[in-house]
């Protein structure tokens, strides 16, 4: 038996070794770089060689690992979670900005800036068990659909970070979102989306508290916030959960900056890459003058500080996970 | 090969599956539950079965890994560190507390009850990056002496409890601390003292903020209290870096309360464990009326809420890991 098995376990071993584990990365110089990196850090015996405990990768979510255009998905959670309250219970809607959430009427809402959203985030955030928000968001996720693509939000993870995310995690990485999203919002559809156990997505947070509720022990989330997951907080939230310098970061927007500045002052080896969306026909193009994930700083120093500028039109040869026929 | 090696495979793997996992816990029900338990959840088409990502543990430290009498260590570590900082500026001795911490005079201290001791944290812990505060921390518990037992503070971990956590792991566990000491002070020895990585400790923290120094980004140290991991606070910290509901909590005092409740109230199996410190003559004997460790609630509630009361001097056949001859 084992005999008879042993040509066929070999092809096996043989075609896994041999395997390009990034299908959706063109043959360029960025997927040589990212390759050669890992090959360093894990390869017994080369100069850059680091124990599995310190392969510590770390990524931003809204536009590093699924898109955030026209605006963070996040935030067209709050509106259908919103509506949805509302239909429950229509006494809800206290102020205009909540009723124009309600009514679809985003103009309105994006007009109230901030502060307007903040309104909607705590609205449909807030006031209830972290494992009831979670259940609303993993339902969210499977189901609803981007207005402008056609695609359900789950959908829009990028296929070549999912391998990525595979291949790093299959080369004995640990692989981290942090994101300057809702931790809770992002644990909830984490797993599925991209491989990542709740405990390895650091976000940002409103506030919470312990409470009893049917003598079951629950975490209450409260309507202010408690931490923001975002530019020098990135770093914070990476100390907090990891307590380890990461030795490789990728983001996309200058809100990564000082994660991936972080992650590249350390000693030893490490490798800082950034996202940038140059794919207006598949996706969306921008930087500078982006109101959501404006990259400027991070465009100005990539250079001068070794970190990769990965080029969505030119480096990827497939953008979504799901829908392949659509997205390509 | 092959056939020559097999008898002595056998053994091996006979051998291990017959070894005793606790053999420092007496052959008392305690144990017995305990491995029942465990025995329950590992075990493929047991009712209890979970598959590893659920397997969540959480422990205590003070008082529960290692011992906390006649104070919690951390607040030795404060009052070394206080010396050896005033020795290199003696200017840093501003008020009367910090003088009669330098001095060594812990009466004057202990007067001056909790805000002293917050003074002499924040002077000990503060206006430092986390990589300094940490090699200080590990320096200290691989030298420093508890002024009573003689033994190191890193060898006074419970024996059969760094067991205990081994065998979790064995059996596909995740083991973490859910301290209410300091994040950073429990980390910088916890991956020695207990097998733990500093991603699988959460504790109470002071501010902090990202600062570039030198040209190396860096966690700095601030002198405010950012989260106290206590009581109702550990399933906030729970919820915050793990995001998922334990199946075993392990505690000691009604500062654990919360975290035994919040685990052993939530659907599907669990172990609620509490360390009552009977044995005055290994250790220290206290519970009800002692200032470090009180224990109250736990006493007076743990049997209707079948929770498991481990009693040291009955439980366990020895104490600490260190020194056994010293200790026994």
């Amino acid at each position: 038996m084992i005999r008879a098995l042993f040509p066929f376990a070999l092809l096996l071993v043989t075609g896994v070794a041999h395997a390009d584990p990034l299908p959706s990365w063109n043959d360029t110089a960025t997927k040589d770089a990212i390759i050669a990196f890992v090959d360093g850090v894990t390869t017994p015996g080369s100069a850059d060689y680091l124990p599995e405990a310190d392969r510590i990768a770390v990524f931003d979510n809204d536009g590093t690992l699924w898109a955030e255009q026209p605006f963070y998905f996040q935030v067209f959670y709050a509106l259908d979670a919103v509506k949805a309250k509302a239909e429950a219970d229509p006494s809800i809607l206290t102020t205009d900005v909540l009723k124009a959430a309600a009514a679809g009427d985003l103009k309105t809402v994006l007009a109230g800036g901030t502060a307007a959203l903040g309104e909607i985030v705590m609205a449909s955030h807030a006031d209830m068990t972290a494992e009831a928000f979670n259940a609303s968001v993993a339902n969210w996720a499977a189901t609803a659909i981007h207005p402008q693509t056609g695609l359900r939000f789950a959908d829009m993870t990028y296929q070549p970070m999912t391998e990525l995310l595979r291949y790093l995690r299959d080369e004995g990485f640990s692989t981290w979102i942090v994101t300057g999203g809702g931790s809770h919002f992002v644990r909830a559809f984490a797993e599925d989306a991209y491989g990542i156990p709740p405990e390895q997505v650091i976000g940002s947070m409103i506030d919470s508290e312990y409470r009893v509720i049917d003598g079951v022990g629950q975490i209450w989330k409260l309507p202010d916030i408690a931490f923001v997951d975002d530019k020098g907080g990135k770093p914070v939230g990476i100390d907090r959960n990891i307590g380890r310098r990461p030795i490789l970061a990728f983001g996309n927007s200058d809100g990564d900056f000082e994660m991936i500045e972080y992650t590249t002052t350390g000693p030893g080896p490490s490798l800082g890459l950034i996202l940038h969306h140059t794919d207006g026909a598949r996706e969306w193009a921008y930087d500078r003058d982006s109101h959501i994930g404006k990259l400027e700083r991070g465009l100005d120093e990539a250079a001068e500080r070794g970190w990769i500028m990965v080029d969505m039109a030119g480096d990827w040869s497939r953008i979504y996970s799901g829908d392949p026929d659509k997205a390509d």
